[in-house]
């Protein structure tokens, strides 16, 4: 765009050291204000003696910082502050917007269960009549088609592609659009489809309650794709359930059994084949140190005894379990498609859970699911998205 | 062994139905004691209706079972309790010894960053005379060599292969003794060698701090092999640090510390090359919901601007980070090796730090990397135990 226009943090208007040093306080036009430390601002230092100009790693370690870092004087020059660090003597420019963008100091005040902007939660009246799609050629071919449907998947946690080819291992094609296929036991990418005899409940005709995959496994996959070859059956229709708001409606109707679910781990376990013993020790709904919801674990078929709950806690915990249960089967939450041979859909298995209606015996039901990670995919997200800013500029 | 002496914890002694059915008190010969809920053993169930024969999954789901599920009645026969549950009117048998072994009525103590039996700390002064290593032919074709090296692996985070061909791509045979390569960017391996201009501070012939791999990925890749195909250059030693006992030593000398670099998410981030911009938003000291200790993570190369944490607390994280990277590079907590040809190690890279001392420019030193998951290797390992406990029974 070429637009230079001054926004109001790129311009600051005060800076005040305090504590003999030890903290700045800064103000940009607009009002914003924040304070920061002298050792943040030095091991954050943007020269490319600190960080390497070529891919921004930090050249130094914590400990190449003296102790007694402080700022010896700082000076608003332009759009940038100067400040002098001492005893290194060393000066270094921060731009002023690089500041804002970076501010630690600020209240927030965040129940548990809280998710970012990326994130928005639906339920089927949102969501049923807007599916996240595109065509794979188009995607393959067209960056911001790709930015679209991979920008779905991080917001939604799910999207549908169509146009593949219905064919043993297409799916793969869709992994490659963003990052690596996970390989388990159960292979690169494995067979959904009616078997007799089934080692595992998801080759069966049955309908399967709405489940995150392999919570036994640690690190869990972290993408789930399932492609379509041939569905003539009766029924088999695909449906996904956002955990993200099963959990803040929990969190809103039971808090308490909100906090029983995030605060003491499940155990899963899968030991159905030779030589496969997986387990795992995780919450079904993992929050990270700052409250964040990061993760939903959630199948019946392999929970494991739970032996982390305390005997006083678990009459309770049982009841948030069943109700949460109840929530991720209430049809007021699940949005429903079926997919054709050629058609695909991606799934964030730490969000996003899927189910499977039942199906008649007729006909013939073969899909193939392969598990990827989400590091490649919103990796991806975001260089074509930087890619875009920087032509725009 | 075919021994069957009965244990105390085969046979149950009393059992006392409580609270108008919902909870049962069990004892057993040798003095235990433990309570259970109605609710917990009819979900956890073992007869063929409840879990697959086959594969031990469960069948139902939590709506399946009636809210209102209590204990009718219950009676000790020989090793087994035996439950009547109302008012399904359902009766299951329970081993006495799987009651005692799943028992969850119990008081822990334990402080944030306990670890589990599985673990064993260590330091130079327990582990430099005696690093756990395997040959690779005997490991590849002897089951209890095997279980050694991954039991190593499981206990100590780490474990050295020798034994390899000093060719490209050798390290996958070691990938492939227990489970599957996490592909990345960098391929399903990457090169370890010093080159000119280099895109990431691995490839030069400076020192690296103890560090984790790849921080800035999510799911971080749990286990990293290295392996040797060249290594004539003076020095050039590589060295492992033990994050588990370094964090324990932290929480030792300074239990704020601790909690702080438990508490608040760290934030890391590459994008060295065209197309990855990878980020993560992870602590470097990670605790289960029950305080558990599950995951270093560190890296001075990769950690982005730290903020998530307040300022009033910022002054101490920095402390504590402090101390933490003053701790890693302590040479007690160091155990050096130096690889040759043919050699290769592997870390726990959700425990175990790795370094490279400097090395001069004459010579070679060409190494080759690459990332799998403890999934993998930590289900390989429980299946051989379970088949050597099966053959000796």
């Amino acid at each position: 765009m070429g637009c230079n226009a001054r926004t109001p943090i790129s311009m600051l208007t005060h800076a005040l050291i305090g504590d003999e040093g030890r903290t700045i306080e800064l103000s940009w036009e607009g009002g914003a204000r924040a304070r920061f430390h002298a050792m943040w601002l030095r091991d954050n230092a943007l020269d490319d003696k600190t960080r390497s100009a070529g891919n921004g790693q930090r050249l130094i370690t914590i400990l190449d910082i003296p102790a007694d870092t402080r700022i010896g004087s700082a000076m608003i020059k332009g759009e940038t502050l100067e400040v002098t660090f001492v005893p290194e003597g060393k000066i270094v420019s921060f731009p002023a917007e690089w500041l804002v963008v970076h501010a630690y100091d600020r209240q927030e005040d965040r129940q548990p269960g809280w998710t970012g902007n990326d994130i928005r939660r639906w339920t089927k009246a949102t969501m049923q009549n807007s599916v996240p799609r595109a065509d794979y050629t188009e995607a393959s071919r067209d960056g911001n088609v790709l930015r679209q449907w991979l920008g779905a998947v991080q917001t939604y946690g799910f999207a549908v592609m169509d146009g593949l080819p219905a064919e043993p291992g297409a799916l793969c094609k869709v992994a490659d659009l963003f990052g690596y296929i996970r390989e388990t036991n159960y292979g690169r990418w494995f067979e959904v489809r009616a078997e007799v005899n089934p080692n595992n409940l998801a080759y069966t005709n049955l309908g399967l309650q709405a489940h995150t995959d392999n919570p036994y496994r640690d690190p869990v996959p972290t993408l789930q794709i399932l492609a379509c070859i041939e569905n003539t059956v009766e029924g088999g229709e695909s449906s996904v359930v956002d955990g993200f708001a099963i959990a803040a409606a929990l969190r809103e109707e039971d808090p308490e059994g909100f906090r029983l679910l995030s605060t003491h781990p499940a155990r899963f376990e899968y030991a159905g084949s030779s030589g496969v013993r997986l387990q795992s020790k995780r919450p079904m709904i993992e929050l990270g140190p700052d409250g964040e919801l990061i993760c939903i674990r959630f199948n019946n078929r392999s929970l494991a005894p739970t032996v982390d709950v305390p005997f006083a806690d678990m009459d309770a915990y049982y009841k948030a379990y069943r109700r949460f249960a109840e929530l991720i089967e209430a049809p007021s939450f699940e949005v429903t498609f079926k997919l054709e041979a050629g058609q695909s859909f991606i799934v964030d298995n730490t969000r996003v859970m899927h189910a499977r209606k039942a199906f008649s015996g007729s006909g013939k039901r073969w899909l193939q699911g392969c598990y990827a990670d989400k590091d490649g995919l919103l990796s991806t997200l975001a260089a074509i998205e930087h890619q875009f800013k920087e032509a725009a500029e």
